[in-house]
């Protein structure tokens, strides 16, 4: 049995995953501020899931974290993870001496790229895709790049960190300090900065006003599938991998996000002969509503599962989850 | 011994690479135009190269064609090569049918990015880079990837294709249909667009005018320089390889082109603490002038020696080539 932690800024997912890559059980829990209360929430976390198949942490295979900001993947370090509430800390180093074994980490994106890979390739380890991206469309707008059946990080960690490439000199300053990132028109943060709205999802609040015919809205929602589907040309165009799987926060705009992501990158096949020879608009997907991919992914963080062309011939995946 | 050839629109490259990954011999010719012409070139290619090594095109334990145009590797099918005068032709059986013996094929632009990669890490079997991106410009602008220490053509062959990423929604029609591509702006054919001239080398006149005062010269030039830094910005954000090695025509700019894209991704990092972080100024290089690395590139398609992890311990690659 595996364990993995998504650990959000409001919420920390718990998943254990068994031999089988199948997802067991599954909790949820609020994520408490601070360095103190993070390590905290991990402990309980990883206590409840493995008590909820009757395990100790001790007993499980690995455990792993998905936590936001930048990771060092072998020291199990974490900095800039703002929205926990520290800069710094030592969170793969402290959950070990709590807990006497290894504990890995790993960036939230990077370990929702190997989840929903996993996913995309549970049940068909002959013939499975060997290349995929997921692209986290959260408060920013980032991806995790699975290449040839395995994560690739990037020499430095960077893989994946399209959000920052400029793609309209006149666009608008990015925290980033350029001007025109793709993050400043496809992200949370993009429709929250465009669109003032009391409502807690400004997304819903922005469909809803185009969809009354405010042109505002259209603006600023035309803006925004553009450039989702400007980022599927980006990973396509860079890497090739062959299928870009959206998730994360804006993914909840569900199917209408998906249809619209595809007529654009349809209609930039119908004027171009070039972009209509990569078939992009059929290499999008979405993560299935509800699947919990970074913690699946932490789970799976360096197990062999991880790489279906590495299974024993005839061993099953299944790509099932449950709640 | 390994042979390697590059088909290019007026010249041949072919070299002969010996076993400790050394050039030992290098020769060139004129191509043919046309799909006969070009297999006769290939032909008279293997043959003086492996004379001039003492040996038969049976003898040798690989030979590789590296050659513009989407080629498929399983097959050694190449398809919209133009400038060789061909839209589809069976280039890897035909070598094979001729010669009695397996030939590989390669596009032009991934050949020469093993190639870069074989000179930027022979010698050092320890602690080489795992990644690197060779970034070609030349009529076009295009990349070849080496991921984890080996050549990744994406899962449709389209990996590196970044010369079709727009980068300005306001830029002129690119031939791909698209709007302000890179190629558009970064590239020897967006120099010849731009840039009326007489001389056979428009990069040369354009940059000769802009020292002269031209202020319209100094426009190209400087969307030319911004437009490779934005190249090397979209390859290390996405893909975070290690080193950028720009190669190709415009790459006989030399030291100035290296030193004015370094200048320019100095000066975005001084506007962004994020670029800044990723230190790209310093992970650019320009392929030695006169190194033909998609010839070598070719000669070590499929070869061990590609994956310089996977060296024997003790072995030693050096990082040479003779005219």
């Amino acid at each position: 049995m595996r364990l993995g932690l998504d650990i959000g800024g409001t919420k920390t997912d718990a998943v254990a995953v068994d031999a089988a890559g199948v997802v067991v059980d599954r909790i949820r829990l609020v994520t408490g501020f601070g360095p103190d209360a993070v390590i905290r929430t991990a402990l309980e976390g990883i206590d409840r899931i493995a008590a909820a198949v009757g395990l100790t942490p001790s007993d499980v295979e690995t455990i792993g974290i998905g936590i936001p900001g930048q990771v060092d993947v072998g020291t199990g370090s974490v900095s800039h993870a703002v929205n926990l509430g520290f800069d710094e800390l030592e969170v793969g180093g402290l959950l070990a001496r709590a807990l006497g074994r290894e504990v890995k980490v790993e960036n939230d994106v990077k370990a929702a790229a190997l989840g929903a890979y996993h996913l995309m390739t549970a049940g068909v380890p002959e013939g499975a895709p060997r290349s995929m991206a997921y692209l986290n469309l959260g408060t920013g707008l980032a991806a995790g790049l699975v290449i040839d059946g395995a994560l690739w990080r990037g020499a430095r960690g960077a893989a994946g960190e399209i959000g920052h490439i400029p793609v309209d000199p006149g666009g608008v300053l990015c925290p980033c300090g350029q001007r025109g990132c793709l993050e400043t028109v496809a992200s949370g943060s993009a429709i929250a900065r465009q669109w003032a709205t009391d409502d807690p999802i400004p997304a819903r609040s922005l469909l809803a006003a185009a969809e009354a015919g405010d042109e505002g809205a259209r603006a600023i929602r035309s803006l925004l599938v553009d450039n989702v589907a400007a980022a599927v040309r980006v990973l396509v165009l860079t890497v090739d991998v062959e299928t870009v799987m959206i998730g994360g926060g804006l993914s909840n705009l569900g199917a209408w996000l998906l249809d619209e992501v595809k007529r654009v990158l349809a209609s930039w096949a119908g004027e171009s002969p070039f972009l209509a020879s990569l078939e992009l608009d059929t290499r999008v997907q979405l993560v299935p509503a509800g699947f919990p991919a970074a913690a699946v992914g932490a789970a799976l963080v360096g197990a062999p599962a991880t790489r279906p062309s590495g299974a024993p011939a005839g061993e099953k995946r299944v790509a099932t989850w449950q709640k």
